[in-house]
């Protein structure tokens, strides 16, 4: 590109070993042709453009040289890897406009409903890395104290469109979600193998620990691979009729890691958020029938029985809406489950059960049976009722075991980008 | 301090050129032996501590020895500043918990009513920077939505008591603030000198610029030195009965300039917020009796003179409540005031009027006469009804030019500090 294509001074890009998490970060001198200082300041939100290309960043400023000099634009690691052009690219820096969908975010703060367009534009720019925590703590917060039913819907269906949508040539697709909370509670990994020792296709991604020490992600981790992208996974799936796979490479709903990203650290999770991210990464996995366990306890998410109920309806009014069958269950989530927290108990805890060990922690293993029962009955052709008996079968029998050493085969030579870089 | 002290690993603290504004922000190597990746991720919040002193700060991880090494912690240099430990110092890192004000917020986005108690703590925690952005974001949009009348008060009370608070030996201490939001709006730099030579006492603290080109700070600094510390400013007020600084190193209610910092990036400002803000910092900075100008007019922030009224009652009502004699008016804000918009060319506006130019903006000129009358009229010794007559004798006999140059004269040396560090 040629550096006088344009009136504004360009900056040419080095690539700055920074790891900057989540966040866009860009560094200028303070000599920098390009720095109005009554504009510019330290964190301050920058546009980089690079013909049509645009990234928003959060920017940092230098005297040393040996960062970056006057005439340089220095991009840490997430900035660079998502602007993608290579280093000595001519740039233009100018003060970043809001992301035009912050309106809608302030009207949302005054108390307006949001149409399904305002949604959709807020949902676009979260998806594109043009929202910063601020922003995007405001939008979740705004939609904290109220949100409607029509805001829900618009929510959830922006949130599913906005990555991958995975489709499967089969006419049932389950899945199980749990909305988690209660430490050791990794009965996903008793229950795909079960599910898929069955044949029933069961495409099972997680998230990586939100609230517990370890989330069915990481402590799958310990055995395979699940840092899949979406053609490995289908054919994990096609071989298997299930997966683990963790859900950061598949790109399922990527707005919801993003709110995730700032409601973590705020710890807020509320229910109307908390269903949009479920039912938008399910919609966008293809599920047609999903079991939702609810755990309630003093400790945990909910702590009453009237909670989960108002819960549950959520879930299986977005679930009829969608064409998802959704069946929800309340369990006891008065402790822990199994006998280990953290990954690697965790994970001795889940195989102990699939090799029907007698120390295997028998609430683990009854959980998972329960509702791998539940998953069970979707399939017409097992007879009514006999869902926790042919679970049962498949788990003393072996046969989930073995499914389980299948799935964690991975078919693909490990992938050179490490999951720590996402 | 001796590294043995703690089983905790040490590491050196060095100092990093980067400027960060308002956010702390601390290095740390990839390889460092404090680090675990489990925990520590780029963009999370990190707690360093050196025997009772500790800061927050926003960590970034490198493989860049060069920035820092393994056994080492590179503070960026407002966290350098604000840490004010010597480079080579031994620090601890951990992960940062969040503040514990921040379980208020939370109630607080879920609906509940916040005590004073509660809202001290929040304040405490924002004044010695405590909270991020996004926490900062997440108190000011869950108070944006309803805040009652006893949390608006306990929050001005808590604003004004977190800073530097100052008396003035006299009866009668008057000020006058306009909530901004019209361009060249610069009545502060007439209406002080005014107030100044008839001898009230009138020490003026102004912002930089918040939504306008420029804010009254700016546009003053075009003729004098704004920068004064407290000490300093109170001698020139001994000395003139006023003057016009910039708020910012006087530290008049620190809080509200960590809240302005992320209200003015997201565009929101609500009104209880904005009545907190204003009165927290005239009954820090010892007011008896306050004059507030509300523009009105379809650019302004107020487009009705309904939303100007109901401003105006909770002026009134938290005034009432702290003592302060507040007085409300609304004035024409359909348009921008005086020739020039921008810092330079307001300044030479101002100029001109305290001059008796011919060619001054008479729209200037009248308005800032009119406000002056009002404050003159809080003199019990004036006669009723008097005040603009004595305004515009004291503009047109020069006595109010002559007060302003001596107001513009500092007695001390420039400090070493730029103000563009703060």
């Amino acid at each position: 590109m040629n550096p006088a294509d344009t009136s504004r001074p360009q900056l040419k890009t080095r690539r700055i070993n920074l790891d900057t998490g989540r966040e866009n970060v860009v560094l200028i001198s303070r000599r920098s042709k390009a720095l109005r200082p009554e504009v510019f300041r330290g964190f301050s939100r920058v546009e980089l453009r690079c013909g049509p290309k645009v990234l928003l960043a959060t920017l940092l400023i230098t005297d040393d040289d040996t960062l970056v000099g006057p005439d340089d634009v220095g991009l840490a690691e997430p900035a660079f890897r998502r602007f993608s052009e290579p280093v000595g690219s001519f740039v233009t820096v100018t003060p970043a406009a809001s992301p035009r969908s912050l309106d809608a975010v302030r009207a949302k703060i005054q108390g307006h409903t949001l149409s399904a367009t305002e949604i959709s534009a807020i949902v676009d720019d979260l998806t594109h890395y043009r929202y910063s925590d601020m922003e995007i703590a405001a939008f979740l917060i705004s939609s904290a104290s109220f949100m409607t039913s029509d805001e829900l819907l618009a929510l959830t269906h922006a949130m599913a469109q906005a990555g991958t949508q995975l489709t499967w040539d089969k006419p049932i697709v389950v899945d199980k979600h749990c909305i988690g909370g209660i430490p050791g509670n990794r009965t996903s990994m008793i229950v795909v193998p079960i599910v898929a020792a069955h044949g029933l296709t069961i495409p099972k991604t997680s998230s990586r620990a939100i609230t517990s020490p370890a989330g069915t992600a990481d402590t799958m981790e310990m055995l395979a691979r699940v840092d899949l992208g979406v053609e490995q996974m289908k054919e994990v799936v096609r071989a298997c009729h299930g997966c683990l796979v963790w859900g950061g490479h598949v790109n399922l709903s990527p707005a919801d890691d993003i709110l995730i990203s700032v409601e973590r650290p705020l710890s807020v999770d509320t229910r109307e958020q908390m269903v949009a991210s479920i039912m938008s990464k399910k919609l966008a996995a293809g599920s047609t029938h999903l079991l939702i366990d609810l755990p309630v306890g003093p400790a945990a998410k909910l702590t009453s029985a009237m909670e989960a109920m108002r819960l549950r309806k959520l879930f299986e009014f977005v679930g009829d809406h969608f064409g998802i069958s959704v069946e929800v269950v309340t369990t006891d989530g008065r402790q822990p489950i199994g006998r280990g927290i953290g990954p690697v108990l965790e994970a001795q805890d889940v195989m102990a059960v699939l090799a029907n060990d007698p120390e295997a922690p028998p609430d683990l293993r009854e959980k998972s049976l329960r509702l791998a029962a539940h998953l069970l009955e979707y399939d017409p052709g097992l007879r009514g009722g006999t869902g926790y008996a042919r679970a049962r079968d498949l788990l003393e029998s072996g046969a989930a075991l073995k499914q389980m050493q299948r799935i964690m085969t991975p078919r693909e030579p490990r992938s050179v980008t490490p999951a720590s870089e996402f």
